[in-house]
């Protein structure tokens, strides 16, 4: 949790001057300069984020400020509009619009202008969006997945800032709100229902591993063969990188094997789309000769040929708590609960069927 | 085009009390009160965008600063950071993050923050989009599509912020830059392309009719038969709305002709991905029963089964160049033009082959 306090600039830096600490028991504005070695105006610039500050002496005074648990309160002029930052590592796939959709809906609602950024997992980048945002004194911060390393966390924190991580890429520090989705037992409601068609041998590709989300959908998939009697075949695990690329490629290397699996299940919608055009090249077809079951439920594979069964992962919804949560944090009150994990569904639609199903 | 004036707030409105009009003739602030009827800070709030206005009052004297011809300066306080408005009818299609991801490269580049908006055609989502507009002193609006009405770019032009509009919808207004694609030339190159083939029955699956790229798809596809010396039969074109469903629709219609096309070309890419369904729901195939090429080159199109021939619409480009334009808008600079449509470019795949190719 980001413990919303006292604001440091919320009073003029000389009323509090005369005092070592304040009320709560932290130390004063004053003593934070002293201890700094430079001078109370200074220690003001770097709450406010301005840049005319060193970078060393904004360091040290930061380090002081959160030692001290000093967080800055962020503007709340009432001539100026609030804003939330929400935050990708890319805008490259047809998922972000989803989650972009949702935030940017409930913020329009409440008067929120949303500012859409990606920092590409580059340092540079990052630091460059960390300079920005304390220029435009954003409200708060939305990051989708891994898009800030832990320690861009820790100065949001000093800089007084509400976080919330959307789809959390490994596990987060303690104190911080995450917003995911089901993944493990979506990934086993996925694999459940291709051995209740009566598929015994089943593929899966798999998410990129340093993801958490891919690890859980893994895992679901391991544990559902096991409730139906089927036994894992390890040799039917394939890793994937979620662009379909890398289903085309996956499915490709399962199709390679001496006894090729009847089933797939891609861990991410994109991923499913390729294995219908490596089939095709082998004169293969789904779901006849290979069934496919994705993650997601991306708008485009409600269409897909043949529309794909997949896991439904409420990513708009998952957009739209991110605010509420956010804003609940602006106003000093915390959400119901640090993590959120919501209900992923099963929706079957034409891309599977029982193995040997004809045209 | 928006063209930038001395800004009415650029110094205190006690500076030209005593003066009539300007040094470029305009009236001054004094004489806009004076006629308005109302105090010289009211004229203020009201160029200032805040709401303690009433609204009758502030109808009233944006109607005198429009006549006049003044414009607000944005505020470009160095404590605060840029920031402009990128505005979508909707955030429901892949290709908005396509546009997002070109606009927020340049934007993040120059240390401006990108606000994402919907305003979903309805005009009291636009109406609350402007005030909080005004709120945040946006720098700039980026436009996509039809976003908002003509009256609103008229409010906008009286805020003095600068406009850009991408993938403009009907004819625009003559002053305003316009980014767009070539989509008439785009149109024929994909119509052009199957006629080569050996196509001579050829169906259309048009965009809506009030978008102007629709008409101009729809324009060029008829001039590539034409060429070719293929005769036009206009009972193979059919209405269609650019998600994948009205591509389904549009096929399922053409394969319901007493002689259907063995070509069809779907002016939008979502659209294009329907017909393979349509046709698999009889047995037929892409290509070999039907060649389909589309519209736009989003990224899903380049690995669905078969990977779709299309033209390329460079968004994240035109999301790009409309950054650029803002900005140099923003500095009280021209565009070098201001209505640019950048190239299309037909990129040949596997949904295209002679008629009756066999699999």
């Amino acid at each position: 949790m980001v413990r919303r306090t006292e604001g440091v600039t919320g009073g003029s830096p000389g009323q509090v001057a005369a005092q070592g600490a304040d009320a709560g028991g932290r130390v004063t504005i004053t003593e934070i300069a002293r201890r700094a070695g430079v001078s109370v105006p200074t220690v003001s610039r770097v709450v406010d984020g301005r840049s005319d500050v060193s970078p060393r002496t904004r360091a040290r005074v930061e380090d002081l400020l959160r030692r001290q648990g000093h967080h800055k309160r962020p503007t709340t002029s009432p001539s100026r509009a609030a804003l939330l930052d929400l935050v990708f590592n890319d805008l490259d796939s047809p998922w972000a619009v989803e989650i972009i959709r949702g935030v940017e809906e409930v913020a329009h609602d409440a008067g929120v202008g949303t500012v859409v950024s990606a920092v590409h997992g580059r340092s540079g980048d990052a630091r460059e969006w960390m300079r920005t945002l304390r220029a435009r004194a954003s409200d708060g911060v939305i990051l989708v997945t891994s898009a800030l390393e832990p320690p861009l966390h820790e100065e949001l924190r000093v800089l007084g800032v509400p976080l919330v991580v959307v789809d959390p890429a490994g596990s987060p520090a303690l104190d911080l709100p995450t917003i995911g989705a089901a993944n493990w037992s979506g990934g086993m409601a996925a694999t459940d229902h291709l051995p209740a068609l009566g598929h015994r041998r089943i593929g899966l590709i798999a998410g990129p591993p340093r993801l958490l989300c891919s690890r859980a959908r893994l895992d679901g998939h391991r544990a559902a063969p096991e409730r139906a009697g089927v036994p894992l075949d390890a040799s039917l695990v394939v890793p994937g990188d979620f662009p379909p690329e890398s289903g085309f490629a996956g499915c490709a290397a399962l199709l390679d094997l001496p006894e090729p699996p009847t089933a797939l299940f891609a861990a991410g919608d994109r991923m499913a789309l390729g294995p219908a055009e490596a089939l095709r090249g082998r004169g293969l077809r789904v779901p006849q000769d290979m069934s496919v079951a994705g993650f997601d439920d991306l708008p485009e594979v409600r269409s897909s040929a043949p529309p794909l069964t997949t896991v439904r992962r409420p990513l708009a919804d998952m957009g739209r708590l991110a605010v509420h949560t956010v804003l609940r944090l602006t106003r000093g009150e915390q959400p119901d609960s640090p993590r959120v994990e919501l209900g992923t569904e099963l929706i079957v639609r034409a891309s599977t069927a029982a193995p040997g199903t004809a045209a």
